[in-house]
């Protein structure tokens, strides 16, 4: 049966998942998002199955995403930041994971520095491997928790666009978030500086590349703006937050190009005024906590599936 | 029914409380407080609930007392680290209290370095605020803890003396407690040099300010000693911790000028030889390890009343 | 009974520990080394119970994996790291752990960087204390976990050659791993630079020294390579890690003088091409990663043993 399809090995990149991969997920974390509203916010689904978040970089928000997930479900959850531990004691990054999968997880959860790491440790590791930020590469439950959160509006991201602005080159979102949306059926405008769109960005899915933010927007049904990293500010091009915002930030009248209810969407963190006007973040087209609450509910759906549950079976684990 | 009140919506500060609310806090802590006595030391009151600990300044005494005290009420609880995160890429406070709350806490359980913050963020969330200290102004869980403890010896703080001695201006747990005991019917001194008491002190509780320690503890029923901050004594009034000791510690002698079975508290952590003397630390008026002990139990009431326990059924949860 | 005997007080070195202890202590992990492999990783027999790990020196990997072992047995599990917390502000260590035990912990597990100080808590506190290693003193969860391993092959140590190599003055590994070996009725013999092997070091066991590795090598059953801490190789004995693994680093030629099925052991974090030669921390000779496995369900044993379970019901606890 097609609904019966096998559990997910792992969720390494969208580079490496079917567009039939990707509505499963998105059908499963459906499910699971339900849960999220009652009294009793937990299931037993994967009552002792153990979790571990693999972290080499920290990220506080990713982490208690995932952290909760799991509970919600159930697992046990163990938190081992690398950065506090054998790393600086000179062990290699494998050797790290290593030790982590001889204490039998079922899934590890990685976030590294590193692009590609993900998939080393896939090759490598007998559990399933999750990742949750790989370098500049991939951020797949981020783009899937967009993905969610835009098509929970839509129904579908067919034929529609999405723009996504900011410092393209160095953005994992953006990197999953291109493939994500490009293999649902949407086109994707990229807009940013020269220096911030890299050759080949074409690649990745059905992108147009633009330079001024007025034609990425313009009739979109959503933008994604991307968290400008002040450090990389230093550059002749932008020398200040102010002339960043000036160019490329979503004031209320640049919102207004947009197509009619076209939805406004943030990674977070925020750099409010900089990429993004105070006043469009908190209005009533942005989806930002949104996608926040839905990512708990995707993360719940990809460790219920790389735990061994399989598709047919996410109904009643959801309601077990 | 009186009994059966509705359960508390947040816990910012004990300035928002009545005498009738904090008396039935510390009547539900008596119940939970003996569940720790027990060999399986858990109730499910809580189960499928979800606490997280926003920290914004770091406390790991504090925090951890939390956690335990949710764990044995079965809730899932998660520590949330703001000064690893997002904090430092730039995100507003609010922001991070936000995403957090986009993922469905019944309890945020926050510290900050801010005064205020606590009630910033209950008018922004739907999650309940519990305050787990707010820069120099209020750390309810405190006084309530300290008052549970003398009220365990007493029955009743009605008209009874308490002095609270050390750095008043910059002490949240001073401002807490005066609050409360005042509420409770006790009356309260408050000692330290000059600088290190605010004008107007008079007006948070039934309070006498006094600067000669002497007078202070003379015939009080009980003494809460302030750790004194080192890094504040390099004004030209304290060179020296020995110079403190010498004028405002709590000696042995000191000690002697208490009531008859005065009680000493401290809301640690403990400058051994600076605001107390480890005789008088450890001596047998000392209720300082059972104020750690009873702040466990008061935490689980402030986390089962604000996760929405209504009062009449505290019998039954902490019995289930 | 004899199979009956009484739970364990705490487990603070191998030095307290006699050879029937020890025997029980891997027993009791045999049995609980089998929940690891099953696809629902948890019994309930630590339900109710607080572990508290206490740790005033950071070492991740000893601390994930006292949590794992914890939460299979469904204990609550929290985690108090000292350095970010009150020791910074002056107190004790002794207070902080007396306030720890004040939150009601059944096991308080210690890490810490001076030696003695789970002797003095356990003194102190009225849980059991297990220590997680005291400075270069003894760390005897790590040498119990390595026994674990070598009988799991062996079936028994009795008059087996046990080479540990490195710097065996500075090690806690090597001090508990000599007396656990010894205790078990193996001989061990010691090789390092001069400077490395401290003088008495036979009075810990059956112990042999030796300056060149291949004398230690030559025909033992197994050698525990040490981790070389490479803030040590400051002196002008070894001014390179190049110089330190050419003298005593573990090359495929050096494993060749090893007893035929010799076994190599590491408790981590490795060094590659320092004290060991990828090809053999990765050939079919090397236990290292079972070692690390093997530490979960000996953490497994120690949990459950101090926190009151009996021996004979060991047998019941594993299959709950």
């Amino acid at each position: 049966m097609t609904t019966d399809g096998p559990a997910l090995r792992n969720v390494l990149g969208i580079e490496d998942l079917e567009r039939y991969d990707i509505e499963s997920i998105l059908d499963s974390a459906s499910a699971f998002r339900e849960i999220m509203g009652r009294h009793i916010k937990k299931v037993p689904t994967l009552r002792g199955r153990l979790v571990v978040n693999l972290f080499f970089e920290p990220s506080t928000r990713t982490r208690t995403s995932f952290e909760i997930a799991g509970k919600m479900l159930s697992a046990d959850v163990v938190n081992f930041s690398a950065s506090a531990s054998s790393l600086g004691k000179g062990e290699t990054l494998l050797d790290t994971a290593r030790s982590i999968e001889a204490m039998h997880p079922d899934v590890v959860v990685v976030r590294s520095a590193s692009a590609g790491v993900p998939w080393m440790l896939a090759k490598a590791l007998g559990a399933a491997v999750v990742n949750a930020g790989d370098g500049a590469h991939e951020h797949p439950s981020q783009a899937l928790l967009d993905a969610f959160t835009l098509r929970e509006r839509w129904r579908s991201l067919d034929e529609r666009t999405i723009a996504i602005v900011g410092d393209i080159t160095h953005s994992r979102v953006a990197g999953s978030g291109i493939r994500c949306f490009s293999k649902l059926g949407a086109k994707v405008r990229v807009c940013g500086p020269p220096t911030m769109i890299p050759p080949g960005i074409g690649k990745l899915g059905r992108v147009t590349v633009h330079h001024q933010v007025e034609d990425a927007l313009r009739g979109a049904d959503a933008v994604m703006m991307l968290r400008i990293q002040r450090e990389r500010l230093t550059e002749p091009l932008f020398p200040t937050d102010r002339e960043y915002s000036r160019r490329f930030g979503l004031s209320p009248a640049r919102a207004e190009l947009l197509a009619r209810d076209g939805l406004i969407l943030h990674p977070g963190p925020l750099n409010r005024g900089v990429e993004i006007d105070p006043a469009v973040a908190d209005g009533p087209r942005s989806v930002i906590l949104h996608q926040v609450e839905n990512g708990v509910a995707v993360r719940m759906a990809l460790l219920y599936l790389t735990a061994g549950g399989t598709r047919a079976e996410v109904a009643r684990a959801a309601t077990a």
